[in-house]
C-alpha cells in the first residue's frame, strides 16, 4: 500500500526522504489558495521564486508580479496574496512571478528532490484527492507553516488530505495521524476552529477576514497546480 | 501574563528563544516517566549524557548506568528503559547515569541557554503544573519525539501542560493549540488515542505494552526533577 507521511514545517524536511515521492505543498493563508484560484481563473503559469530579488527579474522580463513579506505586499510589485487578486481579467493568460514568506520557500525545498511537486490547497481538496489516488507514489503533505514552525490551517489541510485517502494509503508517521486527528475534531467548522490560531490574529490585524473565510472553502475548483521545470501549470 | 509555548520536537528547538525560559522536557515513552519514578522512589541523581560513551564512562566512575538505543538496552549497562526498573531498593541514593535515543539529546540541548530544566510525564503532572504557576519565567514544553519527527504521546503531554495552565498562561502559538485541542480530544482515554500511533506499535512489537500504559497514568508522584549542573535531582 502506498504511505502517506505529513511534514509540518519545511524545517523538518531534512527527515524526509523524497526520492520517488510527490509533495504537496500546502500554504492555505495565503499562498497556495492564490495558486489554485489563479489556475483555475485561467493564468498560464505562476513561478514561485525564493526571493524578492528573483521576482523582480522576473517582472522586468515582463511577469506580473507577486511578492509577499510578513502578510504585506512588498512595495513596486503588481500583486498581493489575497486570493481574490487572482480572479482578475487582465491576468488571463499571462504568466505570474510569487515570491511569500512560507509558500515558495517551501516549492524551492521540494523540488529539488520530489518526483512531483502539486499544489494544495481547501479550494481543490477533491481534485487533488483524485489525483493522488490515481499516482504510483508515496505521498508527503509539505506544511509551509510559519517562518519554520508549524501552523494550525495548514496541519488541517494535510489531515483533510490525510482523512480523504485514509482506506488507500498508511498514514506512516504520528503527524499525519495528529494532522488526521486535528482535522476530525475542527471538520465541522473549520473557520471557528482556527480562529484562535496565530496566522489568523496576525491576518486579522491586517483587515483580510475574507481572505480567510475563502480560503476554508472545499472543492470550489477541479484544477490541480503541478510544477514543470520552474512553472506551475494547471495540470492536464 | 506568562507565555507558554510547545516546541514539538528538538529539530526545531533553534526557532524558539530560550533566555528566561523555563523548559520542560518530555519523553513520556519512556524517558521522563523513568526519571519521575526513579526520583520519586529515592534515586539520589540521574544524570542524563546524550551518548553512550559518555555514560560509559560515569559507569566506570561508580554510577549505576542506564543506555538505551531504538527502545532496547545497549549490551553492557545496568538498566534498561522501563520505568519498572527504577523501583528498586538497590537504587535508592544511588547516581544513574542515563542516555536514550530521544530523551537524554533534548536536555542536552535545552540546557546549554534555559534558566532551568525540569523534566516532565503523566505521572508528575500536578506536580509540575503547582510548580509553574510558582514560577516567573515563561515556559516551553520541548517534545522529545523520535529521531526529530514529533510525535503523539509527548504533545499529548504538552497538551495536557497547556490545558492545565491555559488561564495563568497566554498559548503563544499554533503547536501549543494544537497540542491542547489533541490532549482535549484524546484525555477521556490517552491509552486508546495513542494506540496507533507509530511509537506504541514500536514498543508493542518490543513487548513493553505495561510500560505505555504506566506511562499515561496521572498524578501518581509529587516530585519535579530538575537539571542541578549535570545532575537532575528532585526539587526541594
Amino acid at each position: 500500500m502506498k504511505q502517506l507521511d505529513v511534514c509540518l514545517t519545511p524545517d523538518l524536511l531534512h527527515l524526509h526522504q523524497l526520492n520517488n515521492v510527490v509533495v504537496v505543498v500546502a500554504d492555505i493563508f495565503r499562498a497556495t489558495s492564490c495558486m489554485v484560484t489563479g489556475l483555475a481563473y485561467g493564468v498560464g503559469s505562476i513561478t514561485p521564486v525564493a526571493t524578492v530579488e528573483e521576482c523582480k527579474a522576473l517582472q522586468e522580463k515582463g511577469y506580473f508580479a507577486a511578492a509577499e513579506r510578513n502578510a504585506m505586499k512588498v512595495e513596486g510589485f503588481d500583486l498581493d496574496n489575497s486570493p481574490f487578486s487572482y480572479m482578475s481579467e487582465r491576468l488571463i493568460g499571462s504568466h505570474i512571478a510569487m515570491t511569500t514568506t512560507n509558500g515558495t520557500l517551501s516549492i524551492a525545498k521540494a523540488k529539488s528532490a520530489a518526483v512531483k511537486v502539486l499544489i494544495g490547497a481547501f479550494l481543490n481538496l477533491g481534485a487533488l484527492v483524485n489525483e493522488l489516488r490515481s499516482e504510483q507514489y508515496d505521498v508527503l503533505v509539505l506544511c509551509a507553516g510559519w517562518k519554520g514552525r508549524p501552523n494550525l490551517e495548514d496541519t488541517l489541510f494535510a489531515g483533510a488530505l490525510a482523512e480523504a485517502l485514509k482506506d488507500e494509503f498508511i498514514l506512516v508517521e504520528d503527524a499525519a495521524l495528529m494532522a488526521q486527528r486535528l482535522y476530525q475534531q475542527g471538520r465541522g467548522n473549520l473557520l471557528n476552529f482556527v480562529a484562535n490560531s496565530s496566522h489568523v490574529r496576525r491576518l486579522q490585524r491586517l483587515g483580510i477576514q475574507k481572505d480567510i473565510s475563502y480560503s476554508l472553502q472545499t472543492d470550489l475548483y477541479d484544477v490541480v497546480p503541478v510544477l514543470r521545470g520552474s512553472r506551475l501549470v494547471a495540470m492536464h
